[in-house]
């Protein structure tokens, strides 16, 4: 196996130029069949993509969140619409904590320029944040990566349930940055991807991504994880998360309860990978989670007469399912996260 | 609720006219978009029909099985390939055991017009077989749907897997015959329909099923169970069969067993749904069982260049967490079925 970590993608990127500023971002919505770099400078546009999941993952999310409110800031006239524009970018997607958190942080580092009215100094202020962010991302997911790499036995096959990738993070990823590092040093033998229904992040982009990289990945359907568990063929789950709360409960993509519990059936370690901007220290437990519920059509394109549909995007697996959470600072017990 | 079981569609049946005899079919790829009843008088057309999945489920092979036979032997000019034609369509499909104990009572049936060396009487003694076999189908499907009821708790909410309703039989199904029979006593709240990747037996044919009836159904995709159950929103979850070893062991549609594994640790009843005929009485155990490998491009339509990709059509689910099996004869603890 040789790896390739350089064809990895960047998902997203903020640059500036001699217009102002341009988001830069993966249309997720088209992998595996095209990698098409979109551009915008409408930050309405980048909310848009964060709603139609062309731009997805918690710590893509939050990045996205912080380059909108820069473009925003970068071709408003006025200081005067920040709050409501912050608002709305926060409120894309519900579930995910680190959208809220980097729309925050992207206000509070504008904070004196917009109590003295100066838009432009607000830009500025933005756009050096978020070039800080997406660095952070970088150098916290390459940490998570080393953390975890740490947890995995020699030749492990890895399960890992949608997509917690380069192309859910600025750069690298969590989950599979945790695959990654283990690659580099020669302690991954395969990936099993769950398909992840409905919108099949696991089978259009975790595929795709270790596919270049180079790492032996397997795509299954969701329900077949319990068979391969049964038959030995996995040594340990990685998934990322979308909200960890104080007791160590998990919100992460649909489905992702059910494998906990699988591997939990099957004595198999099942390690959460995430960045610490994860954490909603507000929340005691998991039960507060807000949970999306997205449209039937991303289940059943065409509706059969008389079926409803139920389309939950993410579900809570309890801390006592999770054998450990990996940041950036380390590998934790879920009780001991927030101790 | 109003249940309208007249519309249960009869999936399979063969008939006899002038020119000799002839195989309607519901062709359930088309389902739901379009109900076509498909014919042939082609036991090779029968034996694609399986393969394809345009028939499926164990009982509905089974009698395509014998039904396939009795084709052959309405226009065939000698007896002398007899032996050979049952193999094949016994070989069609390797997981379920009701195709060879159909087709092997096919063979006893005709023995004696056989060893007579006399085709057109083999012919009739198929053709009466089938026919006979068919309404048994039924007879054994009401019992099942009435002994099956009996364990349901009033205004139940039943989650199923994969098709075991009428399309996968002659008439009223097998696990959904024991929803339709509880349903007609007032117990069944609601259905939850798994999708089943990646052929889509639930989403595409159990979804359309329980709606022509008039009984209540959400379609859920697979990995969303866990979290449906963790809500306590499942009352009972009933699957068919396609084969049931000795000591209570039960090979069922991928994912079966997964589904069995989150019912048993929320302490939620499982139900299998089978004829005896299910039954192999030559396996001590689920390890024997064959497990059918499908082609890649039903779980991925393009493939990815580099990615790999499991279908395993099948799984086996432990007797232990199997609460009962419910046959024409009663409703049994797994390691009591073969007593």
């Amino acid at each position: 196996m040789e790896l390739h970590l350089e064809n990895l993608p960047k998902t997203i990127e903020l640059d500036r130029d001699a217009q102002g500023a341009v988001f830069r971002y993966v249309d997720e919505r088209l992998l595996p069949g095209e990698l098409r770099i979109a551009s915008t400078r409408d930050w309405r546009e980048v909310v848009d993509a964060v709603k139609a999941l062309s731009v997805r993952g918690a710590p893509a999310i939050g990045l996205a969140g912080v380059a909108a409110l820069a473009l925003w800031a970068a071709y408003a006239q006025t200081a005067g619409e920040c709050e409501a524009v912050a608002e709305q970018i926060a409120t894309a997607r519900p579930t995910a904590v680190n959208l809220r958190w980097a729309v925050d942080r992207g206000l509070a580092a504008c904070a004196a320029q917009r109590a003295a009215g100066d838009v432009r100094a607000m830009a500025d202020a933005l756009f050096d944040l978020t070039v800080e962010m997406q660095a952070e991302d970088e150098a916290r997911n390459r940490a998570i990566g080393e953390n975890g790499a740490a947890l995995l036995k020699p030749a492990s096959r890895v399960l890992t349930h949608c997509n917690a990738g380069s192309l859910a993070t600025y750069y690298f990823g969590t989950a599979l940055g945790v695959v990654y590092a283990a690659a580099a040093q020669g302690k991954v033998a395969r990936v099993y991807a769950d398909e992840t229904r409905p919108v099949g992040q696991g089978a259009r982009l975790t595929t795709w991504e270790l596919a270049r990289v180079g790492i032996p990945v397997t795509l299954i359907c969701d329900n077949m994880a319990a068979s391969l568990m049964a038959a030995g063929q996995v040594d340990a789950v990685v998934v990322g998360a979308d909200r960890i709360a104080r007791n160590g409960d998990v919100a992460n993509k649909i489905g992702t309860y059910g494998v906990a519990v699988l591997a939990h059936a099957h004595g198999i370690p099942f390690y959460v990978a995430a960045p610490t901007s994860t954490v909603d220290s507000a929340l005691a437990d998991g039960s507060q989670i807000v949970i999306e519920q997205r449209d039937s059509s991303e289940v059943l394109a065409c509706p059969i007469p008389g079926v409803d549909v139920h389309n939950p995007a993410f579900d809570v697996t309890p801390a006592r399912y999770v054998t450990r959470i990996i940041t950036e600072g380390g590998a934790f017990a879920p009780d001991a996260l927030f101790a």
